[in-house]
């Protein structure tokens, strides 16, 4: 009966989330009953998306949600055998049981390391895939701009509008993932929103305009965008994390889709299902070719956890911020 | 050769526009040439959509331009009859001649009043219908919310919705209007946005939430509206009247649109064409079947014109203001 240690939201964060709303917390797990499966966490995933439900969603005093990769240790249903590893929702715990509901099973690519499966070649990567190409309607060649582009989406999403023959700038808070936008990934155009002004910067960078703003951000990014927009752009809204800490985000200029006949979208990848099997193709043979280059942040252990989220948000990643809870 | 009196844009307003801002000017206009006809305007169109032009695109001392309908009084052209009724975008004007570009023949439906084709069954109508249908991808039975219920686009959306056995609610400024959209036009709930907080009016007409928006209005309506849209719902944007005077207007939930995968589309009646011939047929029974009722505010003569549409930004107008220029 192993114990697992997990972690709870104790309390809601005012503003930037602190160590003090969080708390670790250890408790036994059953062995696996009949019909059941113990599953151990290899690894946990931290998305801006958490932000919010910090404020509202998430229930205090309860280990908190979030994608993560386990393996199968214990199983008592022939549905599952041990050692397979299971996709889950139930991160943030090293441990738990389960009838089955919400694991999928993970064949990893035998020619990829596992924690794409994490990033480019799992949800993340099917966010920014079908973000930009279902609900952005993304034509060859057009021109493109991605928010917090050296992040775990936008990056995958830059890089697909590169592969599409896109024209793409990206804008990052940061000098060195800013270099790498440049140098390694090949962006056309990279602001650096911290040190320039974003209105210009974007207006200089984009002189056919914007046909495709794939938005991570919202606020003054949004604004920026909207007046670069062309006739009938799409702007496939991802995030809005200039607003997750605030809980607002003011847009003044929300006019000018009408002008340009634009369309905005909010949307999460389950709007998309039906493209996994295309997605999963396109991108493990993209991954392979080096058509598509990432960055990850690994953290090491549960304990480590709260201070990932809490450096997501203020930009300490690079590429996407994972948890290691076993290997 | 007829004299024409003609509106000119002599400043740009700062703010809600002013008397001063217009210039009544009379010039001789040439008998039409070879190759040309010469118009005289019947009745011209007053749109809220008219106010952002006035602080940028139409040009200054020359005659304005907009929605007309005009008959042919001289006609060098085999393209055009005298007698010939013609739409055409060069209101704000008594005559002018042309060599056909831009002017469409009117044949008006015998068992309708001719100040039709300029509201239900022209461009406002048709942006209604469009709108509603197209870019808003209205289902049977949906739960929708229009603003300005009782101007000339709105009022058509609202009944269309209506008729399409959806739970309609209008937000309208005047207890006037309120009591037409309530008794005459049956709407399922009216808010009067004046006099009630139009947020909470919102949430409590609107128990089932909202699947679409048409908004004519953005600001703190399309806020109210945000708090309460449906999974997947659509907002086809039309109008953003509560920027046109100031330049803006704050959206400060625009997040919204991503926990409910909100689309907001922008459009003008130009991006469904294709539908112009669908719409003639339907709105035409509809306005013979008496299921969907109209009002209208008939300005007479052009020195009328700038304070129509002072008149109409202030909200004077019940549903379409129209100028008379001759009959």
């Amino acid at each position: 009966m192993p114990k697992s240690r997990e972690i709870h939201l104790v309390s809601r964060p005012i503003g930037a989330p602190a160590v003090e709303n969080f708390a670790l917390v250890e408790r036994e797990v059953g062995d696996a009953a009949d019909g059941e499966v113990l599953v151990q966490n290899l690894l946990m995933s931290v998305d801006p998306a958490m932000r919010p439900r910090l404020t509202a969603g998430q229930a205090l005093d309860e280990a908190m949600m979030g994608g993560a990769l386990g393996r199968v240790v214990q199983s008592k249903t022939e549905a599952f055998a041990v050692g397979d590893l299971v996709s889950n929702r139930l991160g943030f715990r090293e441990y738990f049981t389960s009838e089955g509901k919400g694991l999928t099973k993970l064949t990893p690519d035998p020619d990829l390391p596992l924690t794409v499966h994490m990033h480019a070649l799992g949800g993340t990567g099917f966010t920014a895939y079908g973000g930009l190409l279902h609900i952005g309607q993304l034509k060859d060649g057009e021109q493109v701009f991605v928010s917090t582009a050296a992040g775990a989406v936008g990056s995958v999403a830059a890089q697909i509008a590169k592969i599409k023959g896109c024209y793409v700038v990206g804008s990052t808070g940061d000098d060195g993932k800013a270099a790498w936008l440049r140098d390694e990934v090949g962006l056309d155009a990279v602001i650096n929103y911290k040190t320039q002004p974003i209105k210009k910067a974007l207006e200089e960078a984009t002189p056919k305009g914007l046909d495709v703003y794939f938005d991570n951000v919202g606020g003054e990014h949004l604004e920026a965008a909207l007046r670069r927009m062309n006739t009938l752009g799409r702007i496939p809204v991802c995030g809005f994390i200039s607003g997750y800490n605030s809980g607002h985000s003011n847009v003044g200029n929300l006019s000018n889709i009408i002008y340009s006949r634009v369309m905005l979208r909010g949307f999460v990848a389950p709007d998309f299902m039906h493209l996994y099997a295309d997605f999963q193709r396109d991108m493990a043979g993209w991954l392979k070719a080096g058509k598509v280059k990432y960055q990850e942040t690994i953290r090491e252990g549960i304990a480590a956890a709260p201070q990932a989220l809490i450096g997501l948000m203020a930009g300490q990643n690079a590429g996407k911020m994972l948890v290691r809870l076993a290997s």
